[in-house]
């Protein structure tokens, strides 16, 4: 018996156990100190009427003989697919609801996509990352290469003609830096991909936060996308689904490599390893599309939204550069005084008892960066920036010049 | 861009849409027929009470800022790992909660456990069987070797002391035969995998079938067990939720290979690919462990083991060789006549009006075998087998000699 190997090759996933540690460790020295968390990357008001209505009726009718359903399509309702056809008619693009795969998020789908590849595939992906791009690939031990992100380019690198990749990872608005490619960027990954051959994942788990009108927030608004893109989407950030698990998967019918359609292949990995969503959740998925679940959803996103304007502008009124923190619940930002990612950790949760997460943890790029999000609640948010901003000027008044 | 190209080495899984092909082609030319399906392996009886109880509280708890549940442990939460506990506990096994795994479903993990291997294992699987098992493997490009179920072996075969296998796959009870291991011929299997340094995927998802306290529900109840199985189960069949989904894996501590602990190659491969199953129904399967969830669950199984007890009583009544009937909710009949799978197939739906499934779509050594399924409701079942008896006591006196 010989395990996958591959698995040894992994590092050990240990930044966010190493935060919770450190934060123990400071609570029981300074157990009376009120600790603000803004690292965790999930969401906190609850699942809007909307949804909750929808889910108590499919409870409902699960109980009751003549309204119970049992196995599905493992591809997803029609009412669900068809709800997510029309949410993408209103951002301008046709899709046929048999291109659409529900499934209970893009962690899930985006790690078992690779089943469908060849191992000898080269992969580029950009660094700082999601840690499931690299992580996933490591698995199945395929040869990554990766693009640099950094303040330069704001965290948006642009292909490097020189470099011959078959599957590219994207996320816009990016996981952790909040940075959003535009048309004119998007559109020279599409036209480098379809010259190279590749797929891009496009993962847009976050589009919901893009209030710039002319911000792309799907790959499929971008000319030839349906040629070599597949997208990942979830309901866990657009509708606080985040604990009730479904997304959807894009995988076009034009999508053919080697003369084989993708489509025919991924929907083949469902049907073989996959057996749907529960029907109560995908009723309350549904629910979270319609006018009113959408009005209902966009209050929260204001909600996060307005936090994000509240860190973004305590770190432009310190002079500290970030990136994020429009169009996006991430707030990335510069190190202060060229500290390294753990060392202003410790100065955060020990200064100004906040918990941030250090940007090296999501890659050799993130070091001297720092991600903050606008999930917490208004007043800590709001409390968190007033120690912020008390601690430069305490620090600045005592000649640590530590907040330049 | 390369694709994975063992996908092209798959069967079309064909058989259940040809049968709904022929069903419809039947229908079209006599619209006026009642069929009654006994071909499908899904429950028809709605969720219990407690189950829509506890889904319906845990609904309003997510639509509620003070109990609203976001990210949470990807191997499920303890309360329902501790009912699992509990639920073993009654069986005689002693598992920790840390050995319990929660998932979506037996067919997602069964297919997602094979990333933990290597590819350059032998497999050894049964034939006839649950497809998924063969479809997976030759996903992953693996060597498959079968061993044959037949009349003779009960459709329960043993180790080949002559075969080294790594990885090997047992059902019991038995999809699609019905048929059940005895403790003595688990213990041969337990033997034969520790001897072999290999791993038993022991497939339990029709467990809350066996009546008889002889027979083990568990491969744990095996002694070695602990050092070479994985076990996976369900809350399908026990609870009803193939449209609801939830299901569970349990990797013991003991099992290390290579010096690797497989439970925590899984634990990586799960926090990397996967985000845990819904909220509400890890509500809902801890609420069908409860005393009272058990009781109202056991008067399903008991009303779906008594359609199998009808539809067993009618084959005994006519002679006709089968596995399963008790202990299980498949029935798997040899063909009169010596007919072949999809010729009975065709005979019972132009002359019965009943819809089963052709053995053959099991493996070669379905040849000759159809399923029958005891998920149907009472009256169609007796229908079904009231119609059956008649064409039989028919033919015979038209002296078609077809049932012997």
């Amino acid at each position: 018996m010989n395990i996958n190997d591959n698995y040894l090759n992994l590092g050990d996933s240990y930044l966010f156990i190493q935060i919770d540690q450190k934060v123990s460790e400071y609570k029981a020295i300074f157990p009376n100190r009120e600790i603000i968390k803004l690292g965790i990357g999930d969401v906190t008001l609850p699942l809007v009427p909307a949804v909750v209505e929808a889910m108590n009726r499919a409870v409902f009718e699960m109980g009751d003989a003549n309204t119970f359903r049992g196995y599905r399509s493992d591809q997803g309702y029609e009412f669900l697919r068809q709800a997510i056809c029309s949410y993408y008619n209103s951002k301008g693009v046709v899709l046929s609801q048999t291109e659409i795969f529900i499934g209970d998020g893009a962690k899930s789908d985006l790690g078992n996509i690779l089943d469908i590849f060849g191992i000898d595939n080269t992969v580029l992906i950009p660094d700082p990352v999601y840690p499931v791009y690299v992580d996933t690939n490591i698995m199945a031990g395929r040869n990554i290469v990766y693009m640099d992100g950094n303040a330069e380019n704001g965290f948006l690198p642009l292909p490097d003609s020189s470099i011959r990749a078959d599957i590219i990872y994207l996320c816009s608005p990016n996981n952790p830096t909040g940075a959003v490619y535009n048309q004119e960027q998007l559109q020279i990954w599409v036209d480098y991909a379809l010259r190279n051959d590749a797929v891009i994942l496009f993962d847009s788990a976050y589009e919901i936060f893009v209030q710039d009108d002319n911000l792309p927030t799907s790959i499929y608004q971008i000319s030839g996308a349906g040629e070599c893109a597949i997208e990942f989407c979830s309901f866990s950030k657009m509708a606080g689904f985040t604990g009730t698990r479904c997304g959807y998967t894009v995988v076009p019918h034009a999508l053919v490599r080697s003369g084989i359609s993708l489509h025919n292949l991924w929907l083949r990995r469902q049907t073989t390893k996959f057996n749907g969503v529960p029907y109560i959740v995908q009723r309350g998925a549904e629910a979270a599309l319609t006018n009113e679940g959408l009005e209902q959803n966009k209050r929260n996103i204001d909600y996060y939204l307005h936090n994000a304007k509240i860190i973004a502008d305590t770190l432009a009124e310190l002079g500290i550069w970030f990136a994020g923190g429009v169009n996006s619940p991430y707030i990335w930002l510069k190190c202060p005084n060229g500290m390294l990612s753990w060392d202003f950790f410790d100065f955060m949760l020990e200064n100004v008892n906040v918990v941030g997460t250090p940007g090296v943890g999501f890659g050799k790029n993130g070091e001297g960066f720092f991600r903050l999000t606008a999930f917490g609640n208004r007043e800590n948010t709001m409390e968190a920036m007033k120690r912020f901003k008390n601690i430069g000027r305490v620090t600045k008044k005592k000649s640590c010049n530590f907040l330049t």
